[in-house]
């Protein structure tokens, strides 16, 4: 522990915008600058919550609304389509202090569908909403709603008319789910995830983006992490729970964890995709077994960094 | 290892029919002789099939079926009745040996919701299928489809007449889930779920029964494990992964991790329930913090036991 740590200066903050193939296409360059410049400014503004004494719940939700908000990532604007054509959001949250958490799937005219887990977390009874209900809760409870066109971008739509043309019911390649973990210097921990799924799923599919131990999870007995890829598998292989439960249960450490579930447990089911953790001492995990993961993290204690490749940053 | 289990004739079996209060109501002590009888059919014809060398995902659906198609249960027929007096019907199953999974929730129509979670876990790219995607996937796999009106019977309707009276919006006493666990002669573990959720839940409310790793886990590496009680708290408690998770990385037998997670995770967050698991040498565990838990289990060298109270058996 450090002096720091004693005083309790201590925070953390990791972000990733979804891990993927990286395929080639048209000004992939230029696209891969803006990234790094939204997922930098995002860093940016919510390290300054963060380092001003916020708690963790808040700098996650902050976080991933700008994730969200930005066009460049498969969450809120920027959303894929499913098999219609259509949007259908999932998100979630959750408070390692309490291990209370919000839950909400198949939204699709919530604008920041992380504000409406946020909204299930503080006000419902219940844990997790699903389809016209969690829409008219979250509307009830003052979300902010959007015609479905505002997710739409040209982007995303190509992707569906190529899925399409191809008979593809769904690319597992280029996800762009978006998520947030931190510590604050109050010693607690959050995560939070949102995504627009995968390009031509089915109506109705809710994957690990909206639940709790598999895209989501937050403990602070052990770690907060937000997982991004092929969201069947990670239900499958419980994985956000699952590299929290290695900390807790076998002791090892964050980033042995989050190697393990990615490398072997994801893998060996067939998975592809990634995750971040932060564990109590503010120690930044990130794992993926594609190509490419969005990312990003900023502690008390190190500088922003930024990566997209295996060896931007480790 | 007995000898037995050389020959490969272990097999194990267990069923819940929900935790709960036991609250006082007219004719307590004949509906509770009912409920005996029909958990003790329900064994019987389920042991059937695993002892003549059936998988345990057959059993485990095959005893959901049985136990949805009696109105003593709040599952398929006799399920509860939500805020606006209607039925939406939770269930997940999953496969020890693959780690395949299928989950629903949300269905109005499907008679027998664990069948769709199956057909989701064969047929599906996905894994989790919710609201009228769900209900859509189903019917165009050929699971049975009734009129919403098969699910209700009076016992339930008058809970919820009494719920409006009392502006409950759940009554988390007595929720009377059903589940499965077993153990094949093939030494392959599986589990299966499936609810009408809480009296009175709101609209689109999803509940632990359809989420892998709350309500269902199973995996060779450890367990088969159903859930049965407040559906939020064993969300937040990701609790049958948790049961599977100490003993796969705590190396706690079955007995002592399902204690745990009841008597300690569980109860710390507030939350009552219970759960029963079954390792992959046929040890079969029970754990609830309610005063009744309706349950039940037979095994390859064990005589079928039925019971409700706390030292009905152990």
């Amino acid at each position: 522990m450090t002096m720091r740590a004693e005083r309790g200066r201590v925070w953390a903050l990791a972000i990733h915008g979804g891990a993927g193939a990286g395929r080639q296409e048209d000004g992939a360059e230029a696209l891969e600058r803006e990234i790094r410049h939204a997922l930098a400014d995002v860093l940016d503004a919510t390290a300054h919550l963060l380092s001003s004494g916020a708690a963790a719940l808040e700098a996650v939700e902050d976080a991933v609304v700008r994730l969200e908000d930005s066009p460049l990532f498969n969450a809120g604007k920027g959303s894929v389509l499913n098999e219609r054509g259509e949007f259908e959001l999932d998100a979630s949250i959750m408070d390692g202090r309490t291990l209370r958490a919000g839950a909400v799937a198949g939204l699709t005219t919530v604008k920041n569908p992380v504000r409406a887990a946020r909204l299930v977390l503080e006000r419902s009874p219940h844990v997790f909403l699903a389809g016209p209900g969690a829409e008219a809760f979250a509307a009830r409870e003052g979300a902010e709603l959007v015609e479905p066109a505002y997710f739409e971008t040209e982007r995303r739509r190509a992707a569906f008319e190529a899925a399409k043309r191809n008979a593809q019911r769904a690319l597992p390649g280029d996800t762009g789910t978006v998520g947030a973990v931190a510590l604050d210097v109050h010693g607690n921990l959050a995560a939070a995830t949102s995504t627009g799924g995968l390009t031509s799923k089915a109506v109705g599919r809710v994957g690990d983006s909206a639940v709790i131990g598999a895209g989501t999870f937050a403990s602070n007995a052990s770690c907060a992490v937000s997982c991004t890829g092929h969201g069947e598998t990670f239900i499958r292989a419980t994985a956000a729970r699952d590299v929290a439960a290695l900390v807790e249960y076998s002791n090892l450490d964050v980033e042995a964890a989050a190697r393990r579930v990615i490398h072997e447990r994801v893998a060996s089911l067939g998975g592809e995709g990634g995750l971040i953790a932060i564990d109590t001492r503010g120690r930044v995990a990130f794992a993926f077994n594609t190509a490419l993961m969005l990312r990003g993290a900023v502690t008390h204690d190190s500088p922003r960094r930024v990566g997209i490749r295996i060896d931007d940053l480790r």
